[in-house]
Protein backbone atom coordinates (compact mmCIF):
# COMPACT_ATOMS: atom_id res chain seq x y z
CA UNK A 1 0.00 0.00 0.00
CA UNK A 2 2.74 2.35 0.78
CA UNK A 3 4.77 2.24 -2.21
CA UNK A 4 7.34 3.99 -4.06
CA UNK A 5 6.41 2.92 -7.54
CA UNK A 6 4.41 6.03 -9.51
CA UNK A 7 5.43 9.24 -11.24
CA UNK A 8 8.74 10.69 -9.66
CA UNK A 9 8.40 9.85 -5.84
CA UNK A 10 9.82 6.87 -3.98
CA UNK A 11 9.90 6.19 -0.94
CA UNK A 12 12.50 5.49 1.80
CA UNK A 13 12.71 3.72 4.60
CA UNK A 14 10.58 5.68 7.17
CA UNK A 15 12.71 7.25 9.72
CA UNK A 16 13.32 6.78 13.63
CA UNK A 17 12.18 10.25 15.34
CA UNK A 18 15.38 12.41 16.17
CA UNK A 19 16.91 14.29 18.42
CA UNK A 20 19.91 16.67 17.26
CA UNK A 21 23.03 18.02 19.59
CA UNK A 22 23.79 21.45 20.13
CA UNK A 23 26.42 23.51 21.83
CA UNK A 24 24.82 25.35 25.12
CA UNK A 25 26.56 27.46 28.02
CA UNK A 26 25.37 25.84 31.24
CA UNK A 27 24.93 27.80 33.79
CA UNK A 28 24.80 26.62 37.41
CA UNK A 29 25.28 29.13 40.05
CA UNK A 30 28.03 31.30 39.04
CA UNK A 31 29.87 28.52 37.13
CA UNK A 32 29.83 28.36 32.96
CA UNK A 33 30.73 25.48 31.26
CA UNK A 34 30.21 25.20 27.67
CA UNK A 35 28.58 21.53 26.84
CA UNK A 36 26.59 19.79 24.10
CA UNK A 37 23.08 18.37 24.64
CA UNK A 38 19.98 16.77 22.50
CA UNK A 39 17.50 18.84 21.43
CA UNK A 40 14.53 17.54 19.63
CA UNK A 41 14.70 17.99 16.15
CA UNK A 42 11.50 20.55 14.93
CA UNK A 43 11.09 20.65 10.77
CA UNK A 44 8.19 21.21 8.75
CA UNK A 45 7.02 18.47 6.46
CA UNK A 46 4.74 19.47 3.91
CA UNK A 47 1.49 17.55 2.63
CA UNK A 48 0.80 17.58 -0.40
CA UNK A 49 -2.48 15.10 -1.51
CA UNK A 50 -3.33 13.57 -4.88
CA UNK A 51 -0.60 16.26 -5.62
CA UNK A 52 -2.10 19.39 -4.08
CA UNK A 53 -0.22 20.89 -1.63
CA UNK A 54 -2.50 20.42 1.41
CA UNK A 55 -0.60 21.16 4.94
CA UNK A 56 2.82 22.05 6.32
CA UNK A 57 3.20 20.19 9.67
CA UNK A 58 5.57 21.58 12.46
CA UNK A 59 6.88 18.15 13.68
CA UNK A 60 9.25 16.21 14.66
CA UNK A 61 11.27 14.06 11.74
CA UNK A 62 10.50 10.17 12.26
CA UNK A 63 7.01 7.89 11.05
CA UNK A 64 6.42 10.71 8.66
CA UNK A 65 3.66 8.96 6.98
CA UNK A 66 1.78 7.68 9.78
CA UNK A 67 1.90 10.88 10.69
CA UNK A 68 0.43 11.91 7.29
CA UNK A 69 -2.28 9.26 7.67
CA UNK A 70 -3.08 10.13 11.00
CA UNK A 71 -3.38 13.71 9.62
CA UNK A 72 -5.33 13.37 6.90
CA UNK A 73 -8.22 10.87 8.97
CA UNK A 74 -8.22 14.23 11.60
CA UNK A 75 -8.68 16.21 8.68
CA UNK A 76 -11.76 13.51 7.68
CA UNK A 77 -9.94 13.39 3.57
CA UNK A 78 -9.82 9.85 4.22
CA UNK A 79 -11.91 7.27 6.80
CA UNK A 80 -9.62 4.32 6.25
CA UNK A 81 -6.76 2.13 4.52
CA UNK A 82 -8.68 1.31 1.49
CA UNK A 83 -8.68 5.38 0.80
CA UNK A 84 -5.13 5.60 0.72
CA UNK A 85 -3.32 4.13 -2.74
CA UNK A 86 0.16 5.52 -1.59
CA UNK A 87 2.13 8.03 0.47
CA UNK A 88 5.14 9.31 -1.20
CA UNK A 89 8.18 11.32 -0.81
CA UNK A 90 8.71 13.76 -3.26
CA UNK A 91 11.79 14.30 -5.15
CA UNK A 92 10.89 17.54 -7.09
CA UNK A 93 11.47 20.03 -4.09
CA UNK A 94 14.83 22.33 -3.34
CA UNK A 95 17.62 20.09 -1.69
CA UNK A 96 16.75 21.21 1.78
CA UNK A 97 13.47 20.01 2.20
CA UNK A 98 14.22 16.92 0.85
CA UNK A 99 12.26 14.56 2.78
CA UNK A 100 9.99 16.85 4.60
CA UNK A 101 7.93 16.48 1.57
CA UNK A 102 5.23 13.74 1.05
CA UNK A 103 2.88 12.97 -1.34
CA UNK A 104 -0.71 11.29 -0.31
CA UNK A 105 -2.72 9.73 -3.26
CA UNK A 106 -5.96 9.17 -2.17
CA UNK A 107 -8.99 6.62 -3.87
CA UNK A 108 -12.51 6.33 -4.00
CA UNK A 109 -15.19 8.60 -1.73
CA UNK A 110 -11.77 10.11 -0.21
CA UNK A 111 -11.46 12.24 -3.30
CA UNK A 112 -14.79 13.96 -3.02
CA UNK A 113 -13.90 14.48 0.56
CA UNK A 114 -10.44 16.34 -0.76
CA UNK A 115 -12.11 18.34 -2.85
CA UNK A 116 -14.10 19.71 -0.11
CA UNK A 117 -11.52 20.26 2.28
CA UNK A 118 -8.84 21.99 -0.49
CA UNK A 119 -12.15 24.26 -1.40
CA UNK A 120 -11.71 25.31 2.30
CA UNK A 121 -8.07 25.51 3.19
CA UNK A 122 -5.87 26.33 0.05
CA UNK A 123 -2.57 25.75 0.65
CA UNK A 124 -2.33 25.87 4.89
CA UNK A 125 0.12 25.44 7.13
CA UNK A 126 -0.57 24.02 9.87
CA UNK A 127 2.06 23.54 13.34
CA UNK A 128 2.90 21.06 15.84
CA UNK A 129 -0.45 21.19 18.31
CA UNK A 130 -2.76 22.03 15.11
CA UNK A 131 -5.60 19.85 13.94
CA UNK A 132 -8.29 21.99 12.91
CA UNK A 133 -6.48 24.24 10.65
CA UNK A 134 -8.48 25.14 7.35
CA UNK A 135 -12.48 24.70 8.96
CA UNK A 136 -14.33 27.68 7.68
CA UNK A 137 -16.32 28.43 10.51
CA UNK A 138 -17.26 27.65 14.07
CA UNK A 139 -19.95 25.69 13.62
CA UNK A 140 -17.72 23.53 10.86
CA UNK A 141 -15.54 22.43 13.96
CA UNK A 142 -17.95 19.82 14.78
CA UNK A 143 -16.14 16.83 13.75
CA UNK A 144 -18.07 14.28 11.75
CA UNK A 145 -18.27 10.85 14.21
CA UNK A 146 -20.95 10.90 16.12
CA UNK A 147 -19.91 8.77 19.02
CA UNK A 148 -17.38 5.65 19.82
CA UNK A 149 -18.41 1.97 19.76
CA UNK A 150 -16.82 0.05 23.29
CA UNK A 151 -19.10 -1.72 25.51
CA UNK A 152 -15.94 -2.99 28.43
CA UNK A 153 -14.64 -1.89 31.15
CA UNK A 154 -11.15 -1.80 32.66
CA UNK A 155 -9.94 -1.83 36.51
CA UNK A 156 -9.18 1.63 37.66
CA UNK A 157 -5.51 0.22 38.37
CA UNK A 158 -5.01 -0.50 35.11
CA UNK A 159 -5.56 3.15 33.92
CA UNK A 160 -3.27 3.91 37.56
CA UNK A 161 -0.56 2.12 35.42
CA UNK A 162 -1.00 3.79 31.68
CA UNK A 163 1.79 7.14 32.48
CA UNK A 164 4.24 4.53 33.48
CA UNK A 165 3.53 2.72 30.36
CA UNK A 166 4.18 5.29 28.42
CA UNK A 167 6.95 7.15 30.05
CA UNK A 168 8.82 3.14 29.18
CA UNK A 169 8.19 4.22 25.84
CA UNK A 170 10.10 7.02 25.22
CA UNK A 171 13.10 7.14 24.41
CA UNK A 172 13.57 10.79 22.87
CA UNK A 173 12.27 12.75 26.27
CA UNK A 174 15.02 10.88 28.22
CA UNK A 175 18.08 12.34 25.46
CA UNK A 176 16.39 16.05 25.23
CA UNK A 177 12.95 16.37 27.45
CA UNK A 178 11.62 18.26 24.94
CA UNK A 179 8.69 16.27 23.61
CA UNK A 180 5.54 15.06 23.87
CA UNK A 181 4.40 11.75 23.77
CA UNK A 182 1.24 9.32 23.28
CA UNK A 183 0.67 5.84 23.10
CA UNK A 184 -2.07 3.24 22.06
CA UNK A 185 -2.85 0.33 24.77
CA UNK A 186 -4.85 -2.78 24.65
CA UNK A 187 -7.37 -3.00 27.78
CA UNK A 188 -4.43 -4.69 30.29
CA UNK A 189 -2.62 -2.14 29.54
CA UNK A 190 0.30 -3.22 27.25
CA UNK A 191 1.47 -0.55 25.16
CA UNK A 192 0.74 -1.22 21.35
CA UNK A 193 2.45 1.63 19.87
CA UNK A 194 3.81 4.88 21.00
CA UNK A 195 5.31 7.80 19.09
CA UNK A 196 7.00 11.56 20.16
CA UNK A 197 6.91 14.71 18.25
CA UNK A 198 7.38 18.18 19.70
CA UNK A 199 3.78 18.57 19.31
CA UNK A 200 1.82 16.28 21.23
CA UNK A 201 -1.15 16.11 18.56
CA UNK A 202 1.31 14.77 16.21
CA UNK A 203 1.96 12.07 18.41
CA UNK A 204 -1.32 10.75 18.44
CA UNK A 205 -1.47 11.77 14.57
CA UNK A 206 1.72 9.11 14.49
CA UNK A 207 -0.31 6.14 16.28
CA UNK A 208 -3.61 6.49 15.21
CA UNK A 209 -2.22 7.02 11.30
CA UNK A 210 -0.37 3.73 12.05
CA UNK A 211 -3.76 2.18 12.83
CA UNK A 212 -5.17 3.48 9.62
CA UNK A 213 -2.36 1.94 7.26
CA UNK A 214 -3.04 -1.67 9.06
CA UNK A 215 -6.66 -1.12 8.67
CA UNK A 216 -7.45 -1.71 12.77
CA UNK A 217 -9.64 1.26 12.73
CA UNK A 218 -11.67 2.05 14.30
CA UNK A 219 -10.04 0.72 17.73
CA UNK A 220 -12.49 0.63 19.61
CA UNK A 221 -10.70 -1.81 22.17
CA UNK A 222 -7.93 0.28 22.59
CA UNK A 223 -7.30 3.20 25.15
CA UNK A 224 -5.22 6.34 24.10
CA UNK A 225 -2.82 7.76 26.47
CA UNK A 226 -0.79 10.87 26.69
CA UNK A 227 1.57 12.94 28.09
CA UNK A 228 0.66 16.39 28.65
CA UNK A 229 -3.26 17.93 28.90
CA UNK A 230 -6.07 17.09 26.72
CA UNK A 231 -7.68 19.52 24.84
CA UNK A 232 -10.43 19.41 22.26
CA UNK A 233 -8.28 18.57 19.26
CA UNK A 234 -6.91 15.70 20.86
CA UNK A 235 -10.35 14.10 21.93
CA UNK A 236 -11.63 14.53 18.30
CA UNK A 237 -8.46 12.65 17.14
CA UNK A 238 -9.34 10.10 19.61
CA UNK A 239 -13.44 10.25 18.02
CA UNK A 240 -12.38 9.60 14.86
CA UNK A 241 -9.90 6.76 15.25
CA UNK A 242 -13.00 5.26 17.48
CA UNK A 243 -10.70 5.36 20.61
CA UNK A 244 -13.23 4.49 23.95
CA UNK A 245 -10.75 6.31 26.50
CA UNK A 246 -8.61 8.46 26.84
CA UNK A 247 -5.80 9.30 30.05
CA UNK A 248 -4.31 12.22 30.27
CA UNK A 249 -0.76 12.96 33.13
CA UNK A 250 -2.21 16.53 32.93
CA UNK A 251 -5.85 18.78 32.90
CA UNK A 252 -8.65 18.34 30.15
CA UNK A 253 -9.80 22.29 28.67
CA UNK A 254 -13.40 22.59 29.45
CA UNK A 255 -14.30 21.37 24.95
CA UNK A 256 -12.37 18.78 25.52
CA UNK A 257 -14.45 17.41 28.64
CA UNK A 258 -18.14 18.82 26.82
CA UNK A 259 -16.69 16.84 23.63
CA UNK A 260 -15.91 13.85 25.67
CA UNK A 261 -19.28 13.76 27.30
CA UNK A 262 -21.21 14.15 23.99
CA UNK A 263 -19.28 11.23 22.03
CA UNK A 264 -19.63 8.74 24.77
CA UNK A 265 -15.19 8.49 25.26
CA UNK A 266 -13.87 8.15 28.89
CA UNK A 267 -11.58 11.20 29.92
CA UNK A 268 -9.20 10.70 32.85
CA UNK A 269 -7.20 13.41 33.76
CA UNK A 270 -4.15 14.23 36.29
CA UNK A 271 -3.49 10.27 36.13
CA UNK A 272 -0.62 10.34 38.60
CA UNK A 273 0.33 8.11 41.45
CA UNK A 274 -2.25 6.51 43.18
CA UNK A 275 -5.41 8.97 41.54
CA UNK A 276 -6.80 10.03 39.00
CA UNK A 277 -10.31 12.29 37.62
CA UNK A 278 -12.62 10.63 35.91
CA UNK A 279 -15.05 13.47 33.55
CA UNK A 280 -16.81 11.69 31.56
CA UNK A 281 -18.32 8.61 31.14
CA UNK A 282 -16.96 6.48 34.28
CA UNK A 283 -18.92 3.43 33.56
CA UNK A 284 -15.99 2.12 31.92
CA UNK A 285 -14.18 1.57 34.87
CA UNK A 286 -14.09 -1.31 37.20
CA UNK A 287 -12.73 -1.21 40.78
CA UNK B 1 -8.54 53.21 19.37
CA UNK B 2 -10.34 50.15 20.72
CA UNK B 3 -13.55 51.72 20.17
CA UNK B 4 -17.01 50.28 19.28
CA UNK B 5 -18.88 53.12 17.48
CA UNK B 6 -18.74 51.12 14.04
CA UNK B 7 -21.12 49.32 12.32
CA UNK B 8 -22.93 46.37 13.58
CA UNK B 9 -19.95 45.51 16.16
CA UNK B 10 -19.67 46.95 19.83
CA UNK B 11 -16.82 45.89 21.98
CA UNK B 12 -17.70 45.32 25.13
CA UNK B 13 -15.12 45.58 28.44
CA UNK B 14 -12.95 42.70 27.75
CA UNK B 15 -12.67 39.29 29.81
CA UNK B 16 -10.30 38.11 31.82
CA UNK B 17 -9.16 34.47 31.40
CA UNK B 18 -11.99 31.88 32.41
CA UNK B 19 -11.86 28.60 34.41
CA UNK B 20 -15.35 26.71 34.40
CA UNK B 21 -16.22 24.17 37.33
CA UNK B 22 -17.03 20.56 35.82
CA UNK B 23 -18.28 17.23 37.74
CA UNK B 24 -15.75 14.95 37.82
CA UNK B 25 -15.29 11.10 39.93
CA UNK B 26 -11.79 11.53 41.92
CA UNK B 27 -10.52 8.27 42.21
CA UNK B 28 -7.85 7.69 44.64
CA UNK B 29 -6.46 4.26 45.35
CA UNK B 30 -9.86 1.73 45.76
CA UNK B 31 -12.17 4.98 46.68
CA UNK B 32 -14.56 7.00 44.36
CA UNK B 33 -15.75 10.95 45.38
CA UNK B 34 -18.14 12.87 43.05
CA UNK B 35 -16.39 16.05 43.52
CA UNK B 36 -16.70 19.63 41.66
CA UNK B 37 -12.66 21.76 39.87
CA UNK B 38 -12.12 23.56 37.43
CA UNK B 39 -10.57 23.34 34.38
CA UNK B 40 -9.89 26.19 31.68
CA UNK B 41 -12.22 26.97 29.36
CA UNK B 42 -11.17 26.56 25.83
CA UNK B 43 -13.33 27.88 23.07
CA UNK B 44 -13.26 29.22 19.26
CA UNK B 45 -12.42 32.40 18.89
CA UNK B 46 -12.96 33.91 15.12
CA UNK B 47 -11.07 37.02 14.51
CA UNK B 48 -12.18 38.70 10.92
CA UNK B 49 -9.98 41.33 9.48
CA UNK B 50 -11.81 44.24 7.58
CA UNK B 51 -14.92 42.09 7.53
CA UNK B 52 -13.35 39.00 6.11
CA UNK B 53 -13.07 35.75 7.63
CA UNK B 54 -9.43 35.37 8.87
CA UNK B 55 -8.76 32.41 11.47
CA UNK B 56 -10.16 30.73 13.97
CA UNK B 57 -8.28 30.14 17.48
CA UNK B 58 -9.03 27.69 19.88
CA UNK B 59 -8.21 29.55 22.83
CA UNK B 60 -9.09 30.29 26.76
CA UNK B 61 -11.09 33.51 26.29
CA UNK B 62 -9.36 36.81 27.89
CA UNK B 63 -7.72 39.59 26.48
CA UNK B 64 -9.36 38.54 23.46
CA UNK B 65 -8.91 41.94 21.69
CA UNK B 66 -4.83 41.57 22.33
CA UNK B 67 -4.89 37.90 21.28
CA UNK B 68 -6.18 39.35 17.66
CA UNK B 69 -3.38 41.99 17.91
CA UNK B 70 -0.55 39.85 18.56
CA UNK B 71 -2.08 36.94 16.36
CA UNK B 72 -2.34 39.51 13.67
CA UNK B 73 1.54 40.91 14.03
CA UNK B 74 2.77 37.20 14.23
CA UNK B 75 0.78 36.87 10.62
CA UNK B 76 2.47 40.01 9.60
CA UNK B 77 -0.68 41.46 8.67
CA UNK B 78 -0.38 44.39 11.37
CA UNK B 79 3.35 45.47 12.61
CA UNK B 80 2.20 48.46 14.85
CA UNK B 81 -0.43 50.10 16.52
CA UNK B 82 -1.60 52.60 13.82
CA UNK B 83 -2.67 50.15 11.34
CA UNK B 84 -5.16 49.19 13.90
CA UNK B 85 -7.96 51.22 13.75
CA UNK B 86 -10.41 49.34 15.42
CA UNK B 87 -11.28 46.02 17.04
CA UNK B 88 -15.07 45.28 17.73
CA UNK B 89 -16.58 41.84 19.21
CA UNK B 90 -19.09 40.77 16.13
CA UNK B 91 -22.89 40.53 16.81
CA UNK B 92 -24.38 39.16 13.68
CA UNK B 93 -23.33 36.05 14.82
CA UNK B 94 -25.13 33.06 15.96
CA UNK B 95 -26.16 33.57 19.81
CA UNK B 96 -24.04 30.70 21.15
CA UNK B 97 -20.79 32.14 18.75
CA UNK B 98 -21.85 35.57 20.74
CA UNK B 99 -18.37 37.30 22.23
CA UNK B 100 -16.43 34.84 20.50
CA UNK B 101 -15.70 36.29 16.61
CA UNK B 102 -14.23 39.65 16.50
CA UNK B 103 -13.41 42.27 14.10
CA UNK B 104 -10.34 44.09 13.75
CA UNK B 105 -9.89 46.78 11.15
CA UNK B 106 -6.79 47.35 9.82
CA UNK B 107 -5.42 50.60 8.01
CA UNK B 108 -2.70 51.77 5.50
CA UNK B 109 0.05 49.54 4.08
CA UNK B 110 -1.56 46.41 6.11
CA UNK B 111 -4.64 46.49 4.07
CA UNK B 112 -2.20 45.72 1.50
CA UNK B 113 -0.62 42.54 3.33
CA UNK B 114 -4.17 41.67 4.70
CA UNK B 115 -4.95 41.16 0.34
CA UNK B 116 -1.68 38.87 0.56
CA UNK B 117 -2.39 36.73 3.45
CA UNK B 118 -6.18 36.50 2.72
CA UNK B 119 -4.71 34.93 -1.20
CA UNK B 120 -2.75 32.93 1.39
CA UNK B 121 -5.22 31.86 3.86
CA UNK B 122 -8.54 31.64 3.05
CA UNK B 123 -10.74 31.43 6.28
CA UNK B 124 -8.00 29.05 8.11
CA UNK B 125 -9.18 28.05 11.52
CA UNK B 126 -5.88 27.90 13.73
CA UNK B 127 -5.47 26.36 17.48
CA UNK B 128 -4.34 27.09 20.70
CA UNK B 129 -0.74 25.94 19.36
CA UNK B 130 -0.95 27.90 16.10
CA UNK B 131 0.59 30.72 14.07
CA UNK B 132 2.09 29.77 11.13
CA UNK B 133 -1.49 28.91 9.51
CA UNK B 134 -1.94 30.25 6.25
CA UNK B 135 1.46 30.23 4.67
CA UNK B 136 1.82 28.62 1.37
CA UNK B 137 5.35 26.71 1.46
CA UNK B 138 8.18 25.56 3.19
CA UNK B 139 9.73 28.31 1.82
CA UNK B 140 7.76 31.07 3.40
CA UNK B 141 8.15 29.88 7.07
CA UNK B 142 11.02 32.36 6.89
CA UNK B 143 10.23 35.30 8.94
CA UNK B 144 10.24 39.15 7.59
CA UNK B 145 12.14 40.73 10.54
CA UNK B 146 15.89 39.70 10.52
CA UNK B 147 17.32 39.88 13.84
CA UNK B 148 16.08 42.28 17.24
CA UNK B 149 17.71 45.07 18.67
CA UNK B 150 18.91 45.47 22.40
CA UNK B 151 22.60 45.90 23.28
CA UNK B 152 22.43 45.19 27.24
CA UNK B 153 23.62 42.78 29.42
CA UNK B 154 21.58 40.77 32.24
CA UNK B 155 22.56 39.48 35.37
CA UNK B 156 22.04 35.52 35.09
CA UNK B 157 20.78 36.00 38.35
CA UNK B 158 17.75 37.90 36.60
CA UNK B 159 17.10 35.16 34.97
CA UNK B 160 17.01 32.31 37.33
CA UNK B 161 13.95 34.41 39.03
CA UNK B 162 12.22 34.86 35.23
CA UNK B 163 9.93 31.51 36.38
CA UNK B 164 9.09 32.31 39.91
CA UNK B 165 7.92 35.65 38.43
CA UNK B 166 5.98 34.08 36.35
CA UNK B 167 4.58 31.33 38.52
CA UNK B 168 3.33 34.20 40.75
CA UNK B 169 1.61 35.94 38.03
CA UNK B 170 -0.36 32.85 37.25
CA UNK B 171 -3.87 32.82 38.45
CA UNK B 172 -6.11 30.51 36.54
CA UNK B 173 -3.28 27.87 36.75
CA UNK B 174 -4.00 27.99 40.41
CA UNK B 175 -7.21 26.69 39.85
CA UNK B 176 -6.78 24.16 36.80
CA UNK B 177 -3.08 23.14 36.69
CA UNK B 178 -4.08 23.19 32.99
CA UNK B 179 -2.93 26.27 31.28
CA UNK B 180 0.01 27.97 29.77
CA UNK B 181 1.72 30.90 30.78
CA UNK B 182 4.35 33.72 29.48
CA UNK B 183 5.08 36.85 30.58
CA UNK B 184 6.95 39.93 28.97
CA UNK B 185 9.37 41.58 32.28
CA UNK B 186 12.03 44.54 32.43
CA UNK B 187 15.28 43.95 32.45
CA UNK B 188 15.32 43.58 36.02
CA UNK B 189 13.29 40.41 35.97
CA UNK B 190 9.80 42.54 37.33
CA UNK B 191 6.63 41.31 35.10
CA UNK B 192 5.17 44.19 32.81
CA UNK B 193 1.99 41.70 31.76
CA UNK B 194 1.47 37.89 32.18
CA UNK B 195 -1.43 36.15 30.89
CA UNK B 196 -2.32 32.70 30.45
CA UNK B 197 -3.91 30.17 27.70
CA UNK B 198 -4.77 26.69 27.38
CA UNK B 199 -2.14 27.50 24.35
CA UNK B 200 1.26 28.85 24.77
CA UNK B 201 1.34 30.55 21.85
CA UNK B 202 -1.86 32.30 22.57
CA UNK B 203 -0.35 33.49 25.98
CA UNK B 204 2.36 35.09 23.97
CA UNK B 205 -0.09 36.48 21.46
CA UNK B 206 -1.93 38.13 24.04
CA UNK B 207 1.00 40.23 25.78
CA UNK B 208 2.98 41.27 22.90
CA UNK B 209 -0.80 42.29 21.60
CA UNK B 210 -1.06 44.11 24.49
CA UNK B 211 2.08 46.16 23.89
CA UNK B 212 1.33 46.86 20.28
CA UNK B 213 -1.82 48.14 20.71
CA UNK B 214 0.20 50.45 23.49
CA UNK B 215 2.35 51.69 21.20
CA UNK B 216 5.19 50.16 22.84
CA UNK B 217 6.92 48.04 19.87
CA UNK B 218 10.08 46.77 19.75
CA UNK B 219 10.17 45.56 22.66
CA UNK B 220 13.78 45.67 22.54
CA UNK B 221 14.40 46.30 27.15
CA UNK B 222 12.13 43.36 27.51
CA UNK B 223 12.22 39.90 28.24
CA UNK B 224 9.83 37.38 27.47
CA UNK B 225 9.62 34.28 29.54
CA UNK B 226 7.01 30.98 29.26
CA UNK B 227 6.13 28.08 31.11
CA UNK B 228 6.78 25.42 29.02
CA UNK B 229 8.80 24.24 25.69
CA UNK B 230 10.03 26.75 23.30
CA UNK B 231 9.33 26.07 19.40
CA UNK B 232 10.18 27.96 16.39
CA UNK B 233 6.82 29.84 16.24
CA UNK B 234 7.34 30.80 19.71
CA UNK B 235 10.71 32.50 18.84
CA UNK B 236 9.34 34.00 15.75
CA UNK B 237 6.51 35.90 17.62
CA UNK B 238 9.71 37.23 20.01
CA UNK B 239 11.50 37.73 16.73
CA UNK B 240 8.16 40.18 15.64
CA UNK B 241 7.57 41.93 19.39
CA UNK B 242 11.18 42.84 19.15
CA UNK B 243 12.16 41.17 21.99
CA UNK B 244 15.50 40.09 22.74
CA UNK B 245 15.70 37.55 24.89
CA UNK B 246 13.56 34.44 26.15
CA UNK B 247 13.58 32.71 28.75
CA UNK B 248 11.83 29.01 28.79
CA UNK B 249 11.54 26.51 31.89
CA UNK B 250 11.62 23.43 29.36
CA UNK B 251 13.41 22.52 26.36
CA UNK B 252 14.10 23.69 22.99
CA UNK B 253 13.37 22.64 19.32
CA UNK B 254 16.03 22.19 17.03
CA UNK B 255 14.65 25.00 14.73
CA UNK B 256 13.72 27.17 17.84
CA UNK B 257 17.37 27.41 18.71
CA UNK B 258 18.51 27.78 14.86
CA UNK B 259 15.94 30.39 14.56
CA UNK B 260 17.42 32.49 17.83
CA UNK B 261 20.77 32.06 16.33
CA UNK B 262 20.17 33.59 12.90
CA UNK B 263 17.60 36.35 15.01
CA UNK B 264 20.45 37.67 17.53
CA UNK B 265 17.56 36.57 20.32
CA UNK B 266 19.20 35.09 23.29
CA UNK B 267 17.52 31.44 24.17
CA UNK B 268 17.77 30.19 27.89
CA UNK B 269 15.87 26.84 28.48
CA UNK B 270 15.87 24.59 31.51
CA UNK B 271 15.85 27.50 33.71
CA UNK B 272 15.11 25.67 37.23
CA UNK B 273 16.28 26.63 40.05
CA UNK B 274 20.11 27.18 40.68
CA UNK B 275 20.59 26.51 36.83
CA UNK B 276 19.84 27.03 33.12
CA UNK B 277 21.40 26.28 29.25
CA UNK B 278 22.08 28.95 26.94
CA UNK B 279 21.23 27.97 23.45
CA UNK B 280 22.09 31.22 21.69
CA UNK B 281 23.46 34.52 22.02
CA UNK B 282 24.93 34.54 25.43
CA UNK B 283 26.33 37.53 25.45
CA UNK B 284 23.50 39.14 26.99
CA UNK B 285 24.24 37.61 30.08
CA UNK B 286 26.58 39.28 32.79
CA UNK B 287 27.40 37.36 36.60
Amino acid sequence: MISGSQGSAVEPPDREPEARVVELERRIGATIRTEADHVAVEEPMEVRVNGSPFAVIMRTPGEDLALAAGFLLAEDVVRDATEIGAIERCLDVEPEARGNVLNVTVVGDAVDRLAVRLGERRQVITTAACGLCGRRTIESLRTRAATVAGEWTVPAAVVRQLPLALRQAQRTFDATGGVHAAALTDLDGQVLRAAEDVGRHNAVDKIIGHALLEGRLPLDRAMLVVSGRTSYELVQKALLGGVPLVAAVSAPSSLAVDLARAAGITLCGFVRGDSFNVYAHGARLSG
